[in-house]
């Protein structure tokens, strides 16, 4: 009953996966066709805890008040979340909870599902909840993995799942190079459209993983590979749903009869389009994106560096390059322990100890892999005609090769489901999937991400990699770091893989996330993102005159959203209602569980 | 007494005023380090009115509150003006009104202009206001010719002008390419920093008039003409004191302590920035700016086109080459008129008559210029090494000469002093006062824009080039047009050139401005930026969906601004306590003026 019902992108052949089911299966989640797991080879497993109502309404009322929301919307889009979270692996359900949760699966999970079709019954789900002051919690796809997937930020919110019917592109304007979408409009679907049109004139920007949507992506501040790869930078235009039910077009789409909402971004007056991103402030429910022309031919390279230290005089090379678009795209630094993990072997083939992996264990299984004898491999993409493309590499090798021991590895020599050709599918708009291969790492694997925002520096490089690397070895934790250079500023972005079904390694992997992010803000490196349960810590990090920022996003929300049932707690950011009730997670808090005397919501004061 | 104290930049040699004194004076005008007009020749001009205080407080209880504001911020800080607005040409007072008022120019004026020198020193102004309810208008540098200059949108509101003693360049990163800024830092003070540091591998980006604030124009979200066009796309960071008197970070500025605010400009949450660009919402007092690499090389072309109709498939060429890059910065289509009225001779020398100055006219008077018998120039450039430039200048000749009767112009065969040089200059990034030069077109000439936002494309082109040379005509107006493209969208900018001491023509031009941008709007078109006293009509034309932009607008202004106080009317968002009370500006009403029957603004409820 979850399939999808519009979506027309085909599925790709997948690559082939070397060993574990799991990412074989999260592969089919993140594909824009399926919906669901197809088939089941495990038997159903009971839901552990009772199905959840919000918090501060009886189960009688909240029944009551889905039949009226029934009623508007037809039946079958509002779903009660009394079924098991998961038949087996093989028939998850993925929009009422977090498949990689870090938590008790359990805890963040929806009290219902609804499926708008339209921006209008948007609105009217929108004047149901202000009515019985039901926390909402809109995904578009949510394949948000690493940072929450699907799952609402307070537990028993109903979920709205804007992807699954309003999942069309509503225009691709060839001459503009620009597209207008809804929510379920996946890279897959975006890149099969321009195929299909025959549009080869015009590429898209695609993240390391394609199958999640572009429209959500883009509002996280997510990015990709290619030149147009800062995809907030890339948009323009936005409908959107304010909390208290109108609806706003941003830009141009304020004007009537207008032809310029995906041409020109900032309209006139204020520009209110940032306030949507990573915040509570609205549901958006189309977005105007632009499309990067064909830059007329491409070529993948990549480097390997010796030495763990060789990172720092690295970065002082990239740099410049980047800033001076020599390096034209996200620059990557990945560690040799992630080159290994996402060929998809598990830990168990090179390694049964407990603690850490040992970095002479890393180098032997490595042998096999490009990166041969050496710990850091970059990844990259020139563009253009041949000779601009062998202008900028040039000077590239140059001065990459200024480097002890740096060598360039020839594509010709790697063979076709080599990691690199994924990098290459990814860095030309082609979206792929092959990234997740390294959540077969563990039994039952998953991840959460961890991604400070630094200079490209030497001295930035070293002590965040540093601080990670004695962290991840205090809790025991294999440490998978890889750098992505932005334009002027790098994220280090640190994936912890975790077996799903083992609390013990959660908690460590949770205790170290928190340490991490506490140890960073007292250097001065802030997450530019993060997953739903560390929200209120990164927040509380963005500190500056006293909580200032957060002062002034608790004003906006109070203004925009006075019942506060949007989307309570994302970002940080709590309606006034929460506010200083103990909805905060932190370490020692933990979630917000039943029976923890956690207050429910007040209600608000309608005046 | 309005001197400049701290600014450092050196007065460049200015070019050559072929005849007329305007020009001559705005260029200084212009120019960062002059701040007044030098010298006098014409006798002080007597206030035709009576100095204004704000609407809604009386003579008395205003002078008291203004001493108490000197009590903290020194006497000499705190200005009434109540002196003549101009002491003839040679000593106005640039910071009291608009030098080039399109309406009386007694209208738009300050009661009082106050200079703090710190951040706090404008927390302390804006909680000043609040207590007595006072509107306070924020300038930088007061530069914002064509689009109300120093002008308040209401008057009697007192001008904060924080360019005069908050002028500082606060940083320069030369690894990063970034800097952070104060608003009193104009284009050329910034080139002259870089210039004195030796950081040649740096360029600023720099719009058609230099002398102006950067932080200023970036807010009104102006253009230049490097790469780094697109001003607000290219900042990263601020620093805003809201209307309640609290100061925030936005972006990394959020995070105490860290080394990122220029580098990375989302931070992590909603991202505010954009609220604060051409709106009333705060107050910004530093703004990071994001800085150009050297190229490597630059070199200009310029083209001509022979006929008017010419307009429509050059559009169609320049698209794609401009969304491709191989036309690398704003490009330019610049029609005879402007061409001729920008090297500095007044309209007499070529046509005594009344009315538009007709065709031939234009094209007798062009036989001296580069473009010759032709109508339309393109002006561009080309950056990078050699190879490079002639790599993407061969596409644009050949695309370029598709056009039957196209013309390269070869720099060599121009002089010294030729228009092109200056467009050279600008897209260097080089500030350049040439610009001004038409104004010489009238005695006591001022300017005004139009500047609707479009697709780039043959059917818009001429829709809005017949629309603008119809009305133009009918108001007897000449007609200046030239089209900027800027990625995927161009901008026609029109600019009016009026006498301002000659009321009738000045009704004529606000005639045709509203007339045009109301027949814009039935077409589809809208402003990207306006004339102060033009802001209620352009934000009218965002109506969509019964104007819910502009609600949801009102209901940011009235939660972070409950008093009112902050620059009412501002982008045509009133605080509440004015609206409904007549405070909109139209055709039919004109401005406010004593006497008028509009109701003062209302005491708001302070709860």
């Amino acid at each position: 009953m979850f399939l999808e019902q519009e979506a027309t992108a085909s599925v790709p052949a997948l690559p082939e996966v070397h060993s574990g089911i799991s990412s074989f299966l999260l592969e089919k989640a993140q594909n824009a066709k399926v919906g669901v797991f197809e088939g089941r080879t495990k038997p159903v497993r009971e839901r552990q805890r009772l199905p959840v109502v919000p918090q501060g309404i009886e189960r009688d009322e909240f029944l009551a008040a889905l039949d009226e929301l029934k009623a508007q919307l037809g039946g079958e889009f509002v779903e009660v979340n009394d079924k098991p979270l998961r038949d087996g692996w093989y028939m998850e359900h993925p929009n009422t909870h977090d498949m990689m949760t870090i938590l008790d699966e359990e805890e963040l999970v929806a009290s219902a599902v609804v499926y708008p079709s339209t921006t209008e019954e948007v609105q009217q789900i929108v004047l149901w909840a202000n009515k019985y002051l039901i926390p909402i919690f809109p995904i578009s796809m949510g394949r948000n993995l690493g940072y929450g997937g699907a799952a609402p930020r307070v537990r028993g919110s109903v979920t709205i799942d804007l992807g699954k019917r309003m999942n069309k592109i509503l225009d691709i304007n060839s001459e503009d190079y620009t597209c207008l979408l809804e929510p379920g409009v996946s890279f897959y679907a975006l890149y099969e459209a321009l195929k299909e049109k025959g549009y080869d004139h015009m590429w898209i920007d695609t993240p390391d993983l394609g199958g999640g949507s572009v429209l959500g992506n883009t509002l996280d501040r997510g990015v990709g590979y290619t030149p147009y790869g800062d995809h907030w930078a890339c948009h323009a235009g936005l409908e959107v749903v304010l909390p208290t039910g109108e609806v706003i077009r941003t830009g141009m789409g304020a004007l009537p009869e207008n032809n310029t909402w995906q041409t020109f971004p900032y309209g006139f007056g204020p520009y209110s389009d940032g306030i949507f991103s990573q915040s509570n402030f609205g549901i958006v429910t189309k977005m105007g994106m632009t499309l990067m022309p064909n830059p007329g031919g491409y070529e993948s390279f990549m480097y390997t560096f010796q030495n763990e230290e060789d990172l720092g005089p690295l970065m002082e090379i990239i740099r410049p390059l980047r800033i001076g678009m020599i390096l034209e795209n996200v620059a990557q630094v990945r560690h040799i322990a992630q080159t290994i993990a996402v060929r998809g072997h598990p830990r168990s083939k090179f390694y049964q100890g407990s603690g850490p992996i040992p970095d002479e264990v890393l180098h032997a299984a490595a042998v096999e892999s490009p990166v041969g004898d050496h710990t850091w491999a970059y990844y990259g993409m020139s563009y253009g005609p041949p000779h601009i493309r062998a202008y900028k590499l040039a000077i590239v090798d140059a001065e990459f090769r200024k480097i002890p021991g740096a060598k360039k590895v020839d594509p010709k020599s790697l063979p076709e489901d080599e990691y690199f050709w994924s990098r290459d599918r990814i860095a030309a708009g082609i979206p792929d999937i092959h990234e997740l291969r390294w959540v077969n790492w563990t039994p039952n694997g998953a991840h959460i991400a961890f991604s400070p925002v630094s200079p490209i520096r030497s001295a930035d490089a070293m002590k965040l990699f540093d601080m990670g690397k004695k962290l991840h070895h205090q809790y025991g934790i294999d440490f998978f770091p890889a750098f992505c250079v932005g334009l002027r500023e790098m994220h280090l972005i640190v994936e912890i893989v975790f077996d799903r079904d083992d609390a013990e390694r959660k908690k460590a992997a949770m205790d170290c996330l928190r340490d991490m992010i506490d140890q960073a803000a007292a250097l001065g490196y802030g997450e530019y993102r993060t997953h739903l349960v560390l929200m209120d810590q990164v927040a509380g990090t963005y500190s500056w005159g006293d909580g200032a920022l957060m002062k002034f996003n608790e004003r906006l929300k109070d203004a925009l959203d006075p019942n506060g049932i949007l989307a309570p707690g994302k970002s940080g950011i709590w309606p006034k209602r929460y506010r200083g009730r103990g909805w905060e997670m932190s370490r020692e808090s933990g979630p917000v569980s039943e029976g923890k005397g956690v207050a429910p919501p007040e209600a608000p004061n309608h005046s």
